[in-house]
């Protein structure tokens, strides 16, 4: 199964690629942060993320994607941005067809350290660990979105295979509505 | 010139235009209101309401199209799903190309009545006055958009002239970053 883990943000987004099954190893397929200039005007800077985003599903054909959920944050100018940015994720996702879950952060951290509220160091070390690789992964975004997919693999192929069974469901309904 | 206002939600999604120019009367060109499915996955929603205010886009096509400006809420989950869905408007402003503008809530309540804090029943009352109207357009979403499109004329051509020349200039930068 291979996963595409989005770290959702308006000016760093982080994005990244794993494969691999629950209990077999996991390797790194791709990691990257996607920038959009803070000078730009929000409904080109939005643009700007879903070209980007959706190079990366169109290049990588990832088999699901999993979205960090957002939450209310202190700061709302930034949480606007942030749902947004997932939003176009989900966007994306759907329209390709492809099956997509969230996660909260504490669930990511819990999957991967074993602790729903490590530190974003102990995070990028454990992601270092699991995915075998020499150094870790910059920015903290990119590592965060590797967390995301290694989390979804590890909560297992359960809630996968029921997010793919109801969106076969949606998509089924969706064309027999358009009929 | 003719404006789009898009009164943004995932439940119900207003949407409103008008044609007519600032000191000239203004006419209404059309009024609905986009629903989608709270049952459906979030992604579903979200696609759901990019198809079909995509269509309002392409049937109508608006020379401008003007956006509420989400604000803070007390409901966290209501302000995201409304960021989001104004995130899609503005997503598809930028891919065809459209200019597209944000008014605070206060400013179109003042544009539209002249008081920023007026209530929902002023607001469409002076809706139907304005575009003379027999009834007055339901539900309350259908009207705010109408407002908002009111609101982005009256507001004056200097802004969305500034806004055409900075949405040009950025698709101009945005062909030269491409080369």
């Amino acid at each position: 199964m291979r996963v595409l883990g989005v770290d959702p943000g308006l000016t760093r987004c982080g994005v990244g690629i794993v494969e691999g099954a629950f209990g077999s190893p996991i390797s790194l397929v791709g990691v990257g942060v996607i920038l959009t200039p803070t000078e730009a005007a929000l409904d080109q800077r939005l643009l700007d993320l879903d070209q980007q985003l959706s190079e990366w599903i169109n290049v990588w054909k990832p088999d699901v994607i999993a979205v960090e959920r957002v939450f209310s944050q202190h700061n709302v100018r930034t949480v606007m941005g942030t749902g947004q940015a997932a939003g176009i994720a989900l966007l994306l996702a759907a329209k390709a067809g492809i099956p997509v879950m969230m996660h909260t952060p504490s669930e990511v951290k819990a999957s991967v350290t074993g602790r729903g509220r490590a530190n974003k160091a102990q995070v990028a070390l454990m992601v270092q660990k699991i995915l075998n690789l020499d150094t870790i992964p910059k920015p903290v975004d990119a590592t965060d979105a590797l967390a995301l997919a290694i989390c979804h693999i590890w909560r297992g192929g359960g809630n996968a295979k029921i997010a793919q069974a109801l969106a076969a469901e949606q998509s089924r309904l969706k064309k027999l509505r358009a009929k």
